[in-house]
């Protein structure tokens, strides 16, 4: 397949990493919430064998927030996910489907619980922000709603562990996974959560203060030269190994939370108030007709760039929606969008590719 | 400056005629509402006088429409915009900006008027459809709001006019610019707009009907032969020079419409309600401090990635935030917002580029 370039321009914003990145190897982009998000630095198997074994600092700054303070913060942010945030604590992190009137996913953040009356939604690729703002006009909420200049570094890798506690020290180890604290790096505070878009181990390094933050990615270098640090980024074979799905991608504004996997965030027996909620009562009473399902094909290698057709003798069963050549399996592996009767794992699938007919089969997710 | 491929993907949305016009050339692309926009088909000061002379095709089925039907629906599209739109006919298409409760850009979308009760917003680089969405639930408001299936072809340059008039008949000549029709092409109906993205005169086909949209495509190449016709997209020259105004490049959701020029589309004396009336009245009656102003830079080339400082003296006047080199100045011309009492032709301005100044000056747009 032909590569193309990007064309650059302020609309794709860059990163306070970006010229970092560039001089590190970088050789693709993607977009991502209008941002730079680097998306490969070289060979893809070599860079999540390398994140398997070490560690590695990510340019994740493409991954924003969306900030919500004032008197009706929580409420807006219960009414926009399915996920019963009432219980919710202050220093957490929370997986939150975020769903419209129709009950149809719009995003799928991390919540961060700030203060009762103040959180940042640290979002996948759609405009949040403005949904935000919608809702909170039509309800009349007190709220202040906005994108805080906030950069995310991430560190990510079994070796993270070690690279973290030589900057930040010992206690940075006490971080359960999901929780998040406040910890100084040469006299600035970083919000630092245990969390990331790998299955690998790590933190994500919340930074507001731009000139401190810089500073930090460099020294993750400097100190991880031992451990055999590298620059990188979410690894399309590790995040399909590991079931990590992604909005745009696997699913969009065109599927339900049940679809795509989400039950045991979609919490429609709970006492609290939020959009297509009974919406997704019916969805649930009628049952799914479709799901997302794993996929293993007998071929060495594959681009996906839109959907493909699955087919079953000759009959349409789903669409194959992400998909990379996974070194563990030595086989394709893919995810995707499966019909009912077809969503049991062994169900045998083709796919025509270059007008060849690629065999395989259904599997349940994750891989690993 | 070094470049980089796009990491393609599901999420990065291909369009009907992506296949095509990587047949035809296409070397770069952007990212624009979460689809792949053409940026390039080789040098842009050759396919920039290209357009300026004979015809082009363009894929820009980027430029996705929120379609808006329902009984609220008229009210809903007025509360999104600043332009009193109570007097707007079917049939016509209007540059409406979208405004927030800040008083702030959401989007500069062109509004087509389907029905009394439907309405096409055709957007810029930004998930209006989540903002629709949030006020309606808000407001409780009669509507469906979705993304219908439209891929859009655009026919642009001197030459469109007999190249259409050759596949649609001379009819098509009588169309008003920013009016629109429904016109046959073998038998089925596509609304075709005379709009697009560049100043040098055209059409948009808004193809509803993928199959025969394609066809059509195909068509416009076979018919166009003798007038030059070749594949294109919006052109960064041809667009500054023309001062046509790119939502996240010269402006985005921290700007007000006052600052972007965009005056007398912010009809805050009507009488009709949308969000940030208030707040924009009061905008008014304080006078802005920075506006959207061209320069003109002594140097022969620029590429703009990010927001560039300008000085005067000292002084921080301003940024620059889009910039080209134009064949017609044979200077570096750019779109940049300056900070009063900077805003006024020949203002002499410096910019600090790789290490050295270059002077200029502040200009009034559009260039031509």
């Amino acid at each position: 397949m032909k590569n193309y370039f990007i064309a650059k321009s302020r609309r794709l914003r860059s990163t306070p990493y970006t010229s970092r990145i560039e001089n590190q190897g970088v050789t693709a982009y993607t977009v991502y919430n209008h941002m730079l998000l680097p998306a490969a630095f070289g060979p893809l198997e070599e860079t999540c064998d390398h994140l398997k074994k070490d560690v590695q600092v990510w340019d994740v700054a493409a991954e924003r927030q969306v900030e919500i303070i004032g008197n009706d913060a929580a409420e807006l942010v219960q009414l926009m996910t399915c996920r019963d945030l009432s219980k919710s604590k202050i220093g957490r992190c929370y997986y939150c489907p975020i769903i419209d009137q129709d009950g149809k996913m719009v995003n799928d953040p991390v919540v961060l619980k700030l203060a009762e009356n103040r959180f940042w939604i640290s979002i996948a690729d759609s405009d949040v922000i403005f949904f935000a703002k919608g809702l909170a006009h039509g309800h009349n909420f007190d709220v202040k709603i906005f994108e805080p200049n906030v950069d995310i570094i991430a560190v990510q890798g079994p070796k993270s562990f070690d690279l973290m506690k030589k900057i930040f020290g010992k206690e940075i180890l006490d971080l359960k996974f999901f929780g998040f604290d406040y910890y100084d790096f040469e006299s600035t505070k970083h919000l630092i959560a245990r969390s990331g878009w790998s299955k690998q181990g790590g933190f994500e390094i919340y930074v507001e203060n731009t000139n401190s933050g810089v500073q930090l990615y460099d020294k993750l270098f400097e100190q991880g030269k031992d451990l055999n640090v590298k620059a990188g980024c979410p690894n399309l074979i590790e995040r399909i190994e590991s079931g990590l799905l992604s909005y745009g991608n696997d699913f969009d504004n065109n599927d339900n939370p049940f679809e795509c996997g989400f039950d045991k965030y979609v919490n429609i027996e709970s006492n609290v108030n939020f959009l297509g909620k009974e919406k997704l009562k019916e969805i649930k009473s009628q049952g799914i007709e479709r799901k997302l399902m794993g996929v293993i094909l007998d071929i060495n290698s594959l681009s996906v760039t839109k959907s493909l057709d699955i087919n079953s003798d000759k009959e349409l069963v789903g669409e194959l929606r992400s998909a990379c050549f996974s070194p563990h399996f030595k086989k394709v592996i893919g995810i995707a969008m499966i019909n009912e009767p077809f969503c049991k794992a062994s169900q045998t699938i083709s796919i025509n590719i270059d007008n060849k007919k690629v065999e395989g089969k259904v599997c349940d997710l994750p891989f690993i």
